[in-house]
């Protein structure tokens, strides 16, 4: 691993790091927040995963996530979100799709396949490379988040892996990729033609196949240009009310799909996973 | 006045709006955060002047001040930093002169005369524009802070119009900037090699020629860069101690010169401005 950029900020340490990886096959770049702790002393870990365009930055840059994470003593770690490099297949005019837009998927088609494996990546070799090389973190103790197409990611993380993931919550998540509009035609270029492969990926449909997660907090901005036809909340209500899994979905007035929305909010996902790690 | 954008952000609005300058002769931008407030009521202003390579949106995106302005009520103007379009003359290859260093200055010299006058944009056109456009502006309160070269435009502003701006404060403000490295080249370009005239645009000198302003507050990283030859918060601590002026000067270890600097002390600062408001 090395070392991009230490800086101090809240107290605690903002970094950013690369390494090669050896599950997307190219470096990958991440961030990782450690708030001040007293010495030996451990912290959960919080994973954010971003949305389409995005790499790591856009959360340490614009989530405002710092200030409380250091007073609660989250340890946050933001991934990119898709593998990088000039020789990773990409569509360069689709940001729907390629890089930018690994969807969180573990890729079965060439030429994805080579590259595109966001899910193993983050689940297995990112969560190792945390637990060795950042010592305050207590791998027992982990939750996850995300906006967006991280959203979608942090649900299927959450369903698939309950007892990794002890809190799970969500801005603005895609809650059923395989029909939305923006990522149905990513899924079938990275998962093929077969859909029922798709299931895997997708939160509702984890939760029509028996998966269950302890309770979801889900906000949405009700002014947010894509929430007709990409996110579609009430998919979650139906399939979480239908399965007994408690969600606390909150509408909210006015907001749009920014980091402006994100960062109003980032408080309260903060507290909420607090209290559950 | 043209709107650009408006995005609801923690219960208020945070806007970015464009005009034509009369004083600069050039398209101008700026971003407007208002707090959510009652009908009719008005709030203070708090003016926030950038740093070198700047816009209006850096602080927008990293430094983290809706939070607190929404709670404490203060509506924030960030002007740009420099005039702007192809027309402007500029040293594209100098970050330290031309667009987006503006150093709040009325140049008096060729070509720079013609665009180069941010002092008297940002005191009375863009003021003026803030009073008409935004009626919830209480116009008489309003505070003024900064960083870097905006620590100096601020610092200045308050110097020369103690009667306007009732709270000044910095973050690693340029407090000398007619005899540090990276300012006084500008300064010779925008005001002429004759440096009687730089002191105007100095604080350090304005205090030394009997401006007087009620206290300042100014954060500094000990972990900065520029500290040693581009900020020199002592020469501040000499002229406003020669001068009785209260200066409250927080050395902060660890600390750099970058947004994760400002935004870790934004809150303080904030609170600074508006127990004086």
């Amino acid at each position: 691993m090395k070392t991009v950029s230490q800086t101090k900020a809240h107290g605690g340490i903002q970094g950013v790091y690369s390494h090669p990886s050896a599950v997307t096959n190219c470096e990958m770049t991440f961030a990782v927040f450690v708030p001040p702790l007293a010495e030996g002393a451990k912290a959960p870990v919080l994973w954010y995963l971003s949305g389409l365009t995005c790499t790591h930055q856009n959360v340490m840059d614009k989530g405002e996530y710092r200030r409380l994470a250091a007073e609660l003593g989250l340890i946050i770690v933001c991934p990119d979100t898709s593998p990088r490099g000039d020789d990773v297949a990409d569509e360069p005019d689709n940001w729907q799709f390629g890089k930018g837009a690994g969807f969180y998927v573990d890729a079965t088609e060439a030429p994805y396949s080579q590259h595109y494996r966001m899910y193993s990546y983050i689940l297995d070799e990112l969560s190792g490379l945390i637990a060795t090389e950042f010592p305050a973190a207590d791998m027992n103790r982990q939750g996850i988040f995300g906006h967006s197409m991280g959203g979608h990611g942090a649900l299927v993380m959450a369903l698939r892996n309950p007892d990794r993931f002890k809190s799970c919550s969500a801005f603005a998540p895609i809650v059923q990729p395989s029909t939305a509009d923006w990522s149905k035609g990513a899924f079938e270029k990275y998962l093929g033609a077969e859909s029922s492969a798709w299931r895997d990926y997708d939160a509702t449909r984890l939760i029509e196949n028996g998966h269950r997660f302890a309770e979801f907090l889900v906000d949405q901005g009700d002014a947010d240009g894509f929430l007709e036809n990409g996110l579609r909340p009430w998919l979650l209500e139906e399939a979480c009310n239908a399965a007994n899994i408690p969600l606390k979905l909150r509408m909210q007035p006015g907001y749009d799909h920014s980091y402006f929305f994100i960062s109003t909010f980032m408080d309260d996902h903060l507290r909420w996973h607090r209290a559950r790690l």
